[in-house]
């Protein structure tokens, strides 16, 4: 097979790569279960927040209930709007921060990269505190534990992704289109017990809850209105999510921004119907929710709960309630919504290492990040988020409710940022756009837009002022940290290429090439390297040995002798056993002698494959290429000879690059790449 | 400069560099503390163990105290005597590893060394538990927290080592020389108001010892016979680091053999002299010492002590009665102590890394211990060695008591195999010898040797008898593990010689050199490596191009086209962005069109200097390198560009180099190597 046929074959397997990539894309009913995990599970605790918070005054507070459900569905529907909009103008997946970037500029870009980096973190720590819990709900056993158990589950989630799960559609649709059916089964069922006046009670009926202190009295107007705005905001983490569509269009089957527009808008409606029935419910059965940590505020007839009072989440006690005499419907209900909060933390650790390599295309991140298939950026990013995770988790002991007060913040600054960046776009276009019919569409859009922002900026600023002590100020923190790095990375590249540009001095040929091949035996390594070595016909050629002991000097000399390879064999003494400094010495007083050639030195080296034997040779070899990089005039040669062990990681590596990267799925690749290239390059 | 000079100056460098060594020998006043630091410190917890021991039956076996001073002093003095005749036979410095290798094959050397490796975890585990004992007897806040002061220690102990400590005769001959002036001047003084009847009781004196139990009856002859043998071994603990003298006979000034036999019978007669002083005035003065976890066996008036009753270790006890009427005393006394051990700990954080590279150059040990400067071998090294013994101290929570018991087996296993070995050099020298006054010379050699072996192997049967089931078995499956990784890392080089073995086939020179250089854009490294492989003058050269972006591809075949560099640049198409895979599949590709041709990929890198510089540069070039090993026929080319930052990392490299190696002193390198290469080649 000529080189030709073999570049020829590469141009041809492009195209059917590109055709294949039709065949991964996702169509609607499946699009919906991948990208809706996320905020589809927020249902699974903010309501709760909504119950916590209108608590603190008491459960006669709870009349607000489903006026804050309205208030958030509201919210909901206008960002929906907004990012509906979005999937049409921007249908590269590039997301908020594409629309922050493009229209706002590169800091508005990079805030809303930090924001959702800090949001992906969040998202797993949120999750999985609140799946521990509803584990707990399920299994006493679990109870108190709580942290622990998502700790593990955060650690198995991490092996998992680490490991490369293959994602499929299914894999999402089952649980995800289970967790709908169960969730709106069951309040459709008690929305009819209701009508039919035999709706149970929930557990917690009977309870009465003592106002914080500070709240006994009859509320002012101006406390009512505090009260409503920190429930209104922790109700707010029910939107958290919808952007994932918006990052995701590319996997669509065509119209693909169509399609998107309209799988978002089922979304929404679905999230809609679920949060306001799931209150509505929980009102209606006469719940009482409150800070878990101040459970004795709970009281039966007067006196405080037991302490060991263990309170389920409005989920769960709905569930209990509903399935009183069918406990296979409460379990039921209890796992698909764990299973679906581990789902949606799973999509932070898909989209976690997307976001990096679009950063990573734009200079923001280590460009490692960038290149699909380095596993070790891979890991990296993976196992970085997982250990902040755990960090948040173990912090907060794995409550929701704490937690949730860091989280909104993040999701409002790149709502924000990504509208104000809609509302730039559609005036720009404007000013190209003559056809009457479209500025009409374009000045729809923008007003959507602007209503979106207008929504979005109001709860961003009650966020800000209800939440920023509670632990909003380190989310705002850490979002600073990340903007320092990404600006830093940016910098460093931009002085690097700088540095780098080539100019018109840049034209020279080095004169002559002075090659050395290193010796340390006379083994296949070394006679390999002095035939390549050779074979390139520099202008002089000797091999190089460190001479640390006479008697091997001696021995290996004769050696050479015998071998009569033509080549010089020059020795350098060193008393001291160094190795590496006699050769940098000697390569540097060469290229001081001849300060317009070049030093080629060529290493000898054996490939082995098992981790240990890595460890047992090679590392001076490594050590020397190091330092040899830092000397100026010397190019660098690795001549490898594969030992017969070398199989083992050449088939390793081979495996590793069939494997399954997270977020393949949502970037339509569902088919694994070894696959694919079984395809594209026949055997034989 | 042309390269000759070069070469002939680091010819003279050599003889520079010899003659150099002789001025950093150590004279026979330095060589002392130098080397006696690890048997001197001994004397601060041998004595301890035989009152513990001999307590087990009551303060009335206090009496056989001082007999078994005298026994171990004996078995000392054998130990010293036959050690004497090694450094004669065997001036090289291999110590015990050697004289068994030699004399009685390699399975042999593997015990004494996997027995030397677990000694030094000890010396660490022991000394600075030790150490910690005393520092608790001054500090009184340190009580109860000798653990986490024993990890502190061994955790500073390791820094320091690992930042590499420039030892100089003085660090070791001040602390050594004030400790022995310590311990006898308090001795002395001691002895003349015993003479004088005015000697003070120890804090202890007034106690007395239940027997333990079982041991309540009068004990039986068996009894007795078990109950000294129990004493006996554990304060053969005396007798650790006297082989250390053995490992440095090539520090001395020359006499070498000779001053180091006269050190090694000074180093004896100080030693035995401390010993059985200090054992006869703790019991003059009334000492009562018992195991630290049986504090109740001490009683007063016929009631335990109170729970909190501190017991300090027996100088601690003596210096405090000697010095009741002068508190700076006990505390001079108690301080050296505590340094003398903390010194001794560092012997084995010397001597680890210099029995490593010994292994290292037989093959034993990872090859990249044997290098000098080879800075990550010697830090794994001095980790490891750290981690275990913190975790033996850990384990055993600083007890020295505990730890003693593991510590005795690993020494006499090293000083039987020698005196073995000595045995067999001796009886060997007899078959050639003929001199009547040389033979009768090599008998009485022979002799002495034997009269140690006998000595030692009692010893160590004792020791197997009396402490296998109290830790020694510990020791003996550690010594088992280091043999059979030995083995194992001797078979892996055996295996990997014989399949690197040159034959007659390996002359073949490849026929064609077809180079490739990577672009990944068109700056300045890019040009150097594009140079650089022109000027090898390839059959054939291209520039080879990974396309994951349509424009980028266009923009530079553009510039490719506008620089006209009269190369070819062929472009593999990668929609799913992977770099590494086409590239590896071209070379694949071309060599396989070409079988006796080889392909010469150059690869441009920037350098950059920081640490985190290097995480934003050249990971793709690393992962591409590492897999094109793996790949048959082909050889990689770094071609370097530095960067202004790369000027950091050379100063830290070169810093790095001229930096001090645990160890150092003891091999009879004093001067670093920085201030001997700026005498070796002048500037200018």
């Amino acid at each position: 097979m000529g080189v030709g046929d073999v570049s020829k074959r590469i141009l041809l397997g492009r195209k059917l790569r590109s055709a294949q990539l039709g065949e991964t894309l996702l169509p609607k009913r499946i699009a919906l279960p991948v990208f809706a995990s996320d905020a589809l599970s927020s249902v699974a605790y903010a309501p709760d927040e909504i119950f916590i918070m209108l608590a603190i005054a008491g459960a006669s507070q709870y009349v607000w209930s489903w006026k804050i459900g309205i208030a958030v569905a509201l919210v909901m529907a206008a960002v929906i709007a907004s990012y509906r909009q979005t999937v049409h103008a921007y249908p590269s997946g590039g997301g908020d921060y594409e629309v922050a970037t493009v229209n706002l500029g590169r800091t508005a870009g990079m805030t809303v990269a930090s924001a959702l980096l800090v949001d992906y973190v969040l998202t797993v720590a949120v999750s999985i505190s609140s799946g521990a819990n509803y584990a707990s709900a399920a299994i006493p056993a679990f109870q108190d534990h709580e942290a622990t158990i998502a700790v593990v589950m955060v650690v198995l989630l991490t092996a998992m992704n680490l490991r490369g799960i293959r994602e499929s559609g299914t894999f999402f649709a089952v649980p995800t289109y289970l967790f709908m059916f169960a969730i709106l089964g069951m309040c459709a069922y008690g929305f009819l017990e209701m009508v039919l006046g035999t709706l149970p009670l929930a557990e917690s009926a009977g309870l009465d809850i003592t106002p914080k202190e500070g709240w006994e009295d009859p509320l002012t107007t101006f406390g009512l209105l505090i009260l409503l705005a920190r429930a209104f905001s922790s109700g707010c983490a029910a939107l958290t999510g919808v952007e994932a569509i918006s990052n995701g269009v590319p996997a669509f089957k065509r119209p693909k921004s169509k399609n998107a527009a309209s799988t978002l808008l089922l979304l929404g409606l679905i999230a809609i119907t679920m949060m306001i029935s799931v209150i509505t419910l929980a009102k209606q059965m006469g719940l009482k929710y409150v800070d878990p940590h101040e459970l004795s505020r709970l009281t039966l007839n007067g006196e405080p709960v037991p302490k060991d009072y263990d309170q389920h989440a409005v989920i769960a006690q709905i569930a209990r309630a509903i399935f009183h005499d069918f406990s296979p419907g409460f379990y039921f209900v209890v796992t698909v919504t764990g299973v679906i909060l581990v789902l949606a933390a799973n999509t932070a650790f898909n989209g976690f290492p997307v976001l990096g390599s679009i950063l990573a295309k734009d200079g923001l991140a280590p460009r490692a990040l960038g290149a699909r298939g380095d596993r070790l950026a891979y890991s990296n990013g993976i196992v970085f988020l997982a250990l902040m995770a755990i960090v948040l988790i173990v912090a907060f002991d794995a409550e929701t409710t704490k937690l949730i007060q860091l989280y909104i913040v993040g999701v409002f600054v790149s709502f924000n940022l990504s509208q104000l960046g809609m509302i730039r776009h559609w005036t720009r276009a404007l000013t190209t756009e003559r056809d009457p019919a479209e500025r009409r569409k374009i000045y729809r859009s923008r007003t959507i837009n602007a209503v979106g922002l207008s929504f979005t900026a109001v709860v961003l600023v009650v966020v800000l002022l209800t939440k920023f002590l509670a632990g909003a100020w380190i989310t705002i923190l850490a979002m600073a940290f990340f903007f320092a790095v990404m600006k830093g990375i940016k910098k460093h590249y931009d002085n690097v290429e700088r540095e780098l540009a080539a100019d018109e001095t840049d034209k020279a040929l080095p004169t002559r090439v002075h090659a050395i091949v290193l010796v340390s035996k006379l083994h296949k390594p070394t006679l390999r390297a002095l035939a390549f070595a050779k074979a390139t016909r520099p202008n002089s050629l000797e091999g190089v040995y460190v001479s640390v002991d006479e008697k091997e000097t001696a021995r290996l000399l004769e050696e050479w002798d015998e071998r009569n390879t033509g080549i010089p064999l020059k020795v350098l003494h060193s008393p001291y056993r160094e190795v590496v400094k006699p050769i940098i010495e000697y390569a540097s007083a060469i290229r001081r002698a001849n300060p317009r050639g070049v030093v080629a030195v060529y290493i000898p080296e054996y490939v082995v494959g098992r981790w240990w034997e890595q460890l047992l040779h090679n590392q001076t070899a490594l050590r020397l290429k190091g330092r040899l990089l830092f000397t100026p005039g010397v190019m660098v040669t690795s001549v490898p000879y594969q030992l017969h062990s070398s199989q083992i990681a050449r088939e390793r590596e081979e495996r590793e690059e069939t494997r399954v990267r997270p977020g393949d799925l949502r970037r339509g690749r569902v088919t694994p790449p070894g696959e694919r290239d079984d395809r594209q390059v026949p055997r034989g």
